[in-house]
């Protein structure tokens, strides 16, 4: 199950960092919807690294080919596969890599459960798989916003100690795009940038925290029980590289509330129910409720850095690991189109499994 | 896929809180694990309301029968099904209820994706069919501690604004019952205790954060991707009613941390490498690295509540909603169970599934 | 995986024959049909063994109790569970047979995969495991039929080397009960019932063919490539305990035939096309092309005779098997409820999962 | 689900044949089996058309090449992508196809499911799909043989009239290379040329029959119940394109016989039993019993024909259908490997899957 995701909306990512590429197969996107690389591209570029002096300056090029289930600007139906091909990678230069296990990585669960060394299949849980997860959920934001309207909007709230202040639901993507940080209040993306050039000045990595918000939502979307809405985006995120936490509408601070405070009270809006506050996130008993949803994101430090770690090799010898060459401080920015991305993929697939009405 | 999760050790649960009962079947457990009812209905009675006075007085008898699937103290590899029979509940009476969505539940959702009121197939919305979880997980724990030595405990961390210290990970089940707040710490448990009386008494609710951990985890556990064990957790947690945040290890407050003081170092411990720190919840790149799992869920406050809402019913006409009765004010000591029965069901699937070793 | 099937209409069966009960769980039926238990007892009656002098004389009284998913005779769009007690049974009387594997049942091997014994959890592979799966398809016949106005029927078109003359598609449900036999042609009815008559009073078994129809298909349900209709329909036949063959429109005697003579040509019905013959069997590239379905599905016989049998024990030790007491000469008459439940099931379910039209 | 099989073994394909290529995803294919592009090449050349006179003779030079998964030699437990490109295809010419439905053909199905015409998507339900099944199925092929030994051969036993007789289980893939009819018995090979010589003298197309056996099967694989290995099979078998019936061990043929003679008695084989007979096709209760895995798979003959067709186009007008150019009379020998392929994937699943020995 590890690669494939979705049960009518369906997802599957290939390909390591290493390899000749990485790809997806969509299965089940609905035919008739105006589709071209373009589309996709767009999105591919906003996850690329060396998008601006904030980041790593690797120019990855990755161009997305289409290879089947489009014809004529059109889905068919059928399966969409998409390819990007690796370029020429520098990865960073570890001192005899191959016998030390870098900390907070993936080498050391790989070697034991596969038996295969970092510098292969590790490559699955490299942030390049993520370019994969892109590709395909551009193409499930296209479905969602032709059948449904829906528009997926996610910024970069935090990095560090550095908070911004809750933006509501006016964000717009051009809006987020202003500034490299992905912050669209720019008096924080300024300390942002701050935050960020320090750990890099300091060898250092730093974390953030990734804002979406999901607008035009039909009411009815999403399962009771096992696949409330809630709990298939808190699957999507958690599972994007260095997320380590979801939080939905109140979050955590609704942990500490009052429920005469946190209830949602009912207000008419059109034909339908709306309420006046939205602490449950656009969703009450895991469906849909009409209210945008709104959801965050906490990702840690990413683990490569240039200070010296003293740690063990996979004999379980002390050793000091230094790394040499690039490296990038902070990922929050770039894995803002991964954060909608994957919000994509869950709405599309929940939207195509969506009881039949009567 | 709305009440089925799984891919090996796959489990359905069904009932109304108004119907004749509520149950689950287990289909995929492994043949010839000790089991019987009493493993069962010992999480079932820390799961029922009505154990203390600081929880609503009514008194559930859940008595679960097992209906398949066991023979002579052990499993059978068969689907195992699990009955509870619904005794007579005494709902909250609320005036005119079918006419208004009760603010923050799932009665208006319910309405528009299913056409039926809430009185019915609402009532899987209802904090009863957690009842069948919990007797699912107890069977999948079963399996986990026969085959794996695998313990999970949860205790309950905060209520409302009283935070509990960090515990560390030698919390055992017997202490967390000590205090009816399942707040293993004395002092904190104390405090809760005000909290919750406070609500009850002001006709109101309030939420709260579970702890859980996972000890004597193998190496290897869990897939890369879309599948990572923390994103399976995720789920299952949100899956949860009232659940609105997941954090796993540094969780949260690792978005403000960088990366020299989050990076886990390894360390020699026996055959296996472990860590010093544990920022990283267990988990690396989605597989199990061998350290205890971590995570925190936070509930929101219960949205059943005395105190007087001002409202619209379905034809969004203003009106005032007050309930009458007992109410429940806060659920988080009874989540407890919950908590441990979800993570059990997804660490056994996950066990289950893991790819064949060669 | 081993008993749940389905997508979205997804069907769990339980309970082994020597247990307490049978039964399932049916999670994804839409709301809002009309449902009682005597739509689901009638066809429950007709599996029922002891039914008339052709077949043994138990007469299990198989009654259906629905324990949640429907109220006011309306299902909810919430799982249904359906419970059909075990009553005391007369298992045949095998001497030893603890420890001599049955041949041609699944003793042997449920003893080895799962190191249980056959009078445990090999009752999963007993005809009395069939009894969920047909309450179970009484449910999804209903909605086929309240929402598309499908009808299933099948009927015995073989028994032993008594084979019925093509039948046409005018078979109705009532046709084919006039006879126990459930042979709608009366005579071949007669001669089947000699040889089932036969077969009892020479302590032996007889196998025999089962035609179903599938009428007022919708165009376009059904997916390509590995779930075709045809594939679906096949895994669903295959999965009846004692069928050892499936074919569909012309199947095997169309492999003999010449593409000019097999080739359905097109004509025009109404505002549809539909076909002159129907070898295709009502289904073209894995999807219904609006032709009725026509398939069959060849059972073995029984393999509980009576007669002296030369076989080995678990130990390798050559022994002989005599079985005392009833036994059914020809089940086939009795599987024609299960084929139309399966057939049912199959359709739900991709009726359920058909790609969104746009 | 369309294009993707497997529950651990999980495989999607994409391509139409009119696009840029096709291939398949394998998502979880254990580590450190040993793999190279040619393992895959030597399946592909046996499924391709124009290797001899008997068929087409368009020579499609099908070229795999592996994108990932595979790094010296070895899987590396990620998801393995295949593409083979598409060459300069020479499509059957026929006049106004765009307003014709091909008799017997997916064109008008895919017209009325996806919207689409029968140039673009219906190319799923093209022969050249399964060039990708193919290459999927080789490396499945290469796991079991490598994990279990187990070796899988299929041979065409019957072209229209034309049956060969039984040939037990001792044919080898050498063996059915020798003939370009791909029947292992010399004579029978012989007038199954003639059967095609006629069929594509006459412009017209001929159907026929594959027989596949499984040897060295380890006791204790599929499941009961729903997911019995026969009924994963038969989904298989019918879910390749033109195929009309499977039975399995005594299949059709069994209807007729008596239980005293069908019953397969045990003997001991060495540690295990075996049994003399072997009509259940090595299969019993679903569960694999060691014995070989004995089925086959009727097909239809092509329904691209140069014979004149009266039909009518899509607006129901009645048109004379005639197609020009090359066609491939007899399919059935090219259907060889494809139905090895999807044996192999569904064993290679079943073996996954196997619920975990304790």
């Amino acid at each position: 199950m590890s690669s494939t995701t979705g049960t009518l909306f369906k997802v599957t990512t290939f390909g390591e960092s290493h390899g000749k590429g990485v790809g997806a197969v969509i299965d089940g996107c609905p035919p008739r919807i105006y589709l071209s690389e373009s589309d996709v591209q767009i999105q591919l570029d906003r996850r690329r690294p060396g998008q601006s002096d904030l980041t790593t300056d690797r120019n990855e090029e990755d161009r997305v080919r289409i290879l089947s289930g489009v014809e004529n600007g059109q889905t068919l139906g059928t399966p969409i596969a998409l390819l990007v091909d690796n370029r020429d990678h520098q990865p960073i230069d570890y001192k005899n890599t191959s016998d030390i296990p870098r900390p907070s990585h993936a080498d050391y669960t790989y070697k034991i459960k596969y038996g295969i060394n970092a510098a292969s299949g590790g490559g699955r849980a490299s942030a390049r798989e993520t370019v994969a997860r892109v590709a395909a959920g551009a193409i499930a934001e296209k479905f969602l916003l032709e059948t449904y309207g829906i528009s997926i909007v996610a910024w970069v709230s935090a990095v560090g100690n550095v908070i911004a202040p809750e933006m509501g639901g006016d964000v717009s993507r051009s809006q987020v795009e202003i500034s490299s940080t992905r912050c669209p209040e720019p008096e924080t993306a300024e300390q942002i940038k701050v935050q960020i050039r320090q750990a890099r000045e300091e060898s250092d990595s730093v974390g953030g925290i990734i804002t979406c918000i999901c607008k035009n939502m039909p009411v009815g979307l999403g399962e009771p029980v096992f696949d409330k809405t809630e709990a298939r985006l808190a699957q999507a995120m958690l599972s994007i590289p260095a997320a380590k936490g979801f939080e939905v509408g109140s979050g955590f601070a609704g942990a500490a509330m009052r429920g005469s405070t946190h209830n949602d009270l009912f207000i008419k809006k059109g034909n339908y129910l709306g309420t006046h506050t939205n602490f449950s996130g656009g969703i009450q008993g895991g469906i849909t409720n009409g209210e945008p949803i709104l959801f965050k994101v906490a990702f840690k430090p990413p683990a490569t850095i240039n200070k010296q770690q003293n740690t063990v090799d996979y004999n379980g010898r002390n050793v000091i690991l230094k790394a040499k060459g690039r490296h990038d401080p902070c990922v929050v920015p770039r894995a803002v189109p991964i954060v909608e991305s994957m919000t994509a993929l869950v709405l599309a697939d929940m939207a195509l499994c969506q009881m039949v009405k009567r």
